[in-house]
């Protein structure tokens, strides 16, 4: 295993389709200003990346084009799949890309067993020469991690980190959880928070990563919240993130996907309709109210 | 649309693999055993034919393998995907290599709305030339169709047939889904139930036509109740459905693929280990519960 650090801000950024074909002009584009932001590590092909969508060609072309884009910034790959050996092969594909670590969800067509869902990353982890990433996102796998199944997964070389799908909204609670996990987790495996709204409280909590979907899109005020929580200053990276309160209420209404999308297309970064069909995305209304906090939070697409 | 039956009892075959690679000889011989049943379709490219799990050329592959061994045989063939302009490329290959009706799931990695899910399908209808089915299956996709979503998408021009999760097992209830479900239905829209165990009693209940998993792999005694039940004899229908309550409670504990692989590979139908990765399939405990029952149902791969 390597060295890269898989802790602070990591920034997913969409992997936007223009006419149904990755629109590589505008990904570039956008990997550009997190890079300047900056952020800490950049993850293509998370779920907010469409990795599921999208061909081994197509995530070829992603992973290369953030590479050459982001500068000193290291580059995550998502290479998640439902059969084993394509997984193998997007893993080897982004290697060669030159990601500094591989991000893994056991996608699900058929619900697996814990030996399954072990066998996997087993499978990927004997071949795999950078860390990889557990990547834990029941909403969209259907798959629970027990603590059990998160200890086992753990122990296998290259697991470097585990992103959770978030934390509990209680301090003492989310703390607690936390301790937990890093009871059951060996040493040296981060844990990095996962769902935008609990960002702060899970760097507070003692996460050492925050794996964010805005970050992707608008990395400059979640770069705040994790510098003043990594400081110490839990009260001031918790108000910074109550200011996008508005934002997180979208997410919880509609999934951070479509809201995220919409905020790109709405700031001329990416077509309408960038993400893949059959998502439609949001409709007119929900633009408008997206349009609404963003003016609210003084984002218009130019201003940091 | 052309004038494909889609009624009686259709075989979902599995996809057997060997080394991660489509077993081709040992899926031949098994559709030729379908077709000997006979069986009045086989339905390629199930849930239960690992459609989800395979590549764009095994998917070709398999059709035209059906097509070539199932004689009079008509062949649907699975078409998902979780993109839309992949479910297109399906089709497009299921009905170059002979398919007489596709079917669709909504598979999800990103949670659907109904308008997303209606896309998908409306999509996919306008570029058609043969009967479209339509597969609720929950337990893999995670979408719930309403019946208002089911009355929007069987107005499309190709939809031809609804594959429904199954019926209450209350005879009276399930009559009263079936009859409500007809009226929301335009009239030539058949309806066929899944979930093996709920066979007997969705026939009894008025269903058109029984979309079977272990049709495909054992089909003598469902082809034995859908005759009893078109014949009118419910009675002796639920009479054989009840011979096989062994089979339908491995079925509840391991779900129907898991357990039909290990019957076929019992029977030395297919390799072992012919799902695709990572499902690992039956530990052998089960696989002995298994060969338990086959030996008590009189099935040892010979007989018919």
């Amino acid at each position: 295993m390597n060295d890269v650090a898989l802790d602070g801000l990591s920034a997913f950024p969409l992997t936007p389709l223009s006419e149904d074909r990755f629109d590589e002009g505008a990904f570039r584009a956008n990997v550009r200003r997190l890079a300047a932001a900056p952020v800490d590590s950049i993850t293509a092909l998370g779920s907010t990346g469409s990795y599921a969508y999208l061909s081994r060609e197509e995530r070829r072309a992603v992973v290369s084009a953030a590479v050459a884009e982001a500068g000193d910034i290291p580059v995550f790959a998502g290479i998640g799949g439902l059969r084993t050996s394509h997984v193998q092969q997007y893993a080897e594909d982004a290697q060669a890309a030159g990601a500094a670590a591989v991000l893994l969800a056991p996608m699900t067509y058929q619900a697996l067993t814990d030996d399954d869902v072990h066998g996997l990353y087993a499978d990927v982890d004997a071949e795999l020469s950078v860390p990889l990433i557990v990547y834990d996102n029941p909403g969209t796998t259907h798959v629970t991690f027990s603590d059990d199944l998160y200890a086992r997964i753990a122990t296998l070389r290259n697991v470097a980190s585990i992103k959770i799908p978030g934390v509990p909204a209680d301090p003492v609670s989310a703390r607690a959880r936390i301790d937990r996990l890093r009871s059951i987790l060996p040493s040296g495996v981060t844990i990095g928070v996962s769902g935008d709204a609990s960002g702060a409280a899970g760097l507070n909590a003692g996460c050492d990563a925050w794996y964010s979907v805005i970050a992707g899109t608008l990395p400059d005020h979640p770069a705040r919240i994790t510098a003043a929580a990594h400081a110490g200053d839990a009260e001031r990276a918790s108000a910074l993130s109550r200011e996008w309160q508005g934002l997180w209420t979208l997410f919880a209404a509609h999934g951070s996907l479509r809201v995220t999308a919409a905020i790109a297309e709405q700031l001329g970064w990416a077509s309408r309709s960038c993400l893949p069909r059959p998502i439609l995305g949001l409709g007119d209304e929900d633009r408008e109210r997206v349009a609404g906090v963003l003016r609210t939070l003084g984002i218009d697409g130019r201003a940091r």
